[in-house]
């Protein structure tokens, strides 16, 4: 879709989830005397520096969450995470149950990890946990659940009660629970997000996907990390060494400071994110007659229906062509997606206010 | 091996090969007004920036290779690079064929791609290639020739000469000829090592993987590149993006930088590898009624046959708790490495004099 209206004067993307916000001065201005002193130079333990992982263990324990050092393996982000998981833990031709609309990215993962995909589309009211569909797509060749929370496109948050029984299923039929959370702390309403890592019983089925990416502005560190049990960690570190030997050094020490700083700058990012959250949510209701907006509950994503679309890549398409917009469209999460595009609103407000402007003035010589 | 000798006081370590000299201040001075002024916080194109890559062709055209920006693939390190070409170019079951002894993150690499490996030993005396059994060895499921120039751990640079003839056996059979060339700017001869790359002929056949680790003396920053045609490259994109998404984008400006300062920094580099050959070298002559010392072309490595040692795992394992020093099992490196030991010299002075002094206090009690 960039590529497509990147010609056009006046183009606006609110495709790609790229969040605008610069990463913190705080992480800056610590990170410079290390780089300076050469303090980040060399790889660190395939696992991620002490340091670093004692701090993760820390700020994993503030919701409960009871996670030492030896099971945390920290990554060149969320997806390398993921790759490492997949390639680590399964089989070619094992199968993974994916909860759709979901991250285009676990496709692809799953695909070069050489895993058969089954779709498990969410039930489109409210992008509710289809239980009984879930566990009825259990084959004897199944070795995990993923899911997203919040969900990247639907924005949906999903509830203590309703993950503890995907993770229930997980547990009864000996799956892992794999749950990307790397937009944990964007969330917009008064409770915090329910970790499955904070019930402790769970240990041997969840496996957790983090980030600093999003959380922190950071997507150009590529850092994240794995929280699982020790056992599980083991198991993956020599995918993890073989693929990247380490994180990056100097993202790690970058890690490091965001979090000692993490209640400083989590706070500012979220009411950011918020104030954005009620910018565009104003604007896409005066679409209403065209789109079916609902307020996302997390993440920077509107995800609205556009009544009447039933090819809603051919409609990203010609809205790039026609107004230069670009979005995403629904069907590239998944099934369930169809009909739908994705809307980032971790833009600069000005994107925002043209991105949906453009969309305004197509949408009236639509259908 | 590290883990064995850490608890015993002096302990020393030749083992990992990283190198002990600091990334460049030019490098630091430059990046640190980037980091500040937030340019490096967001995803760059998967790809890797346009600047970058800019720079790398310039730079691969200084001995005639002719590879323009879209021939090029930043990745976070070597290592991912090398994933991604196993994974994005062969399947499942594909036979890859190895010189041996070679480094030993090859194999894991190839194993976690589901690649089956044929090692070919090269021939001892001199570490030559051996063209006839490498010819031999090929059948249907061959898809690649995989070798490291120089190589890690013999040290071994390999001719113009030689290394054409490799191409052409891939060239003839259809095969790629994929070559490591993560030390090619620590070489010990006057002529700079002879790179395929330079040969426009075998565009279709070839593809380097680079690194910024060992000449630049930047393993923690983790930023590699393949060379590749286009075609390839194309192929390897999806891949790369689905597991890292991009290189680090602070890494990737520090590369950048790095090949602006080239020649102030590489002829600096080699000079201090020099030395610590020379150092090193006269050190392990002494010890040559228990060492046959083959004195290196290239890399940071020694790799002595022991003579007398059949079992290098049992030597090393020995060597660590009781004298307190690690170096690696010539076994781990694939066949033809065993009865040798690899002694890294990229390592502080003082380390390379105490370490081969427990290596010779060892060796007086030894068979």
């Amino acid at each position: 879709m960039e590529q497509i209206g990147a010609e056009r004067p006046g183009f606006i993307s609110l495709s790609q989830g790229i969040p605008s916000l610069p990463m913190d001065q705080r992480i800056v201005t610590e990170l410079i005397p290390c780089i300076k002193n050469n303090l980040v130079d060399q790889y660190t333990h395939p696992q991620g520096t002490e340091s670093l992982r004692r701090l993760i263990s820390e700020y994993l324990s503030l919701d409960g969450s009871s996670y030492g050092p030896h099971e945390i393996l920290v990554t060149a982000g969320a997806m390398e995470g993921l790759s490492s998981v997949f390639h680590a833990l399964f089989e070619a031709g094992d199968e993974i149950l994916i909860l759709t609309p979901t991250y285009a990215s676990f496709f692809n993962n799953a695909h070069a990890a050489r895993l058969k995909i089954q779709q498990i589309p969410l039930i489109a009211t409210g992008w509710k946990l289809p239980f009984n569909a879930l566990e009825r797509a259990i084959t004897k060749k199944t070795r995990a659940i993923l899911l997203c929370n919040p969900n990247n496109p639907t924005g949906s948050v999903y509830s203590k009660k309703d993950l503890g029984k995907v993770a229930d299923i997980a547990q009864r039929h000996g799956l892992y629970c794999i749950i990307d959370e790397v937009y944990d702390e964007i969330y917009f309403s008064r409770m915090p997000i329910f970790h499955l890592s904070s019930d402790a019983s769970l240990k041997e089925t969840v496996i957790t996907i983090k980030s600093f990416s999003k959380n922190f502005s950071m997507s150009g560190w590529r850092i994240g990390y794995i929280v699982g049990s020790e056992e599980v960690i083991r198991r993956i570190l020599p995918f993890h060494d073989s693929l990247v030997n380490c994180a990056p050094a100097v993202s790690q020490k970058a890690a490091e400071i965001a979090l000692k700083n993490a209640s400083g700058i989590l706070p500012h990012v979220k009411r950011i994110y918020e104030k954005k959250r009620l910018l565009t949510e104003r604007l896409l209701r005066k679409l209403s007659s065209h789109l079916d907006v609902v307020s996302p509950q997390g993440t920077y994503y509107f995800f609205p229906r556009i009544k009447g679309c039933s090819d809603s890549l051919a409609f990203c398409l010609d809205l790039a062509k026609k107004v230069g917009l670009a979005v995403v469209p629904g069907s590239a999460f998944g099934h369930g997606g169809e009909g739908h595009i994705r809307i980032c609103f971790g833009r600069p407000d000005t994107f925002i206010e043209e991105g949906i402007e453009k969309l305004s003035v197509y949408l009236q010589t639509y259908a």
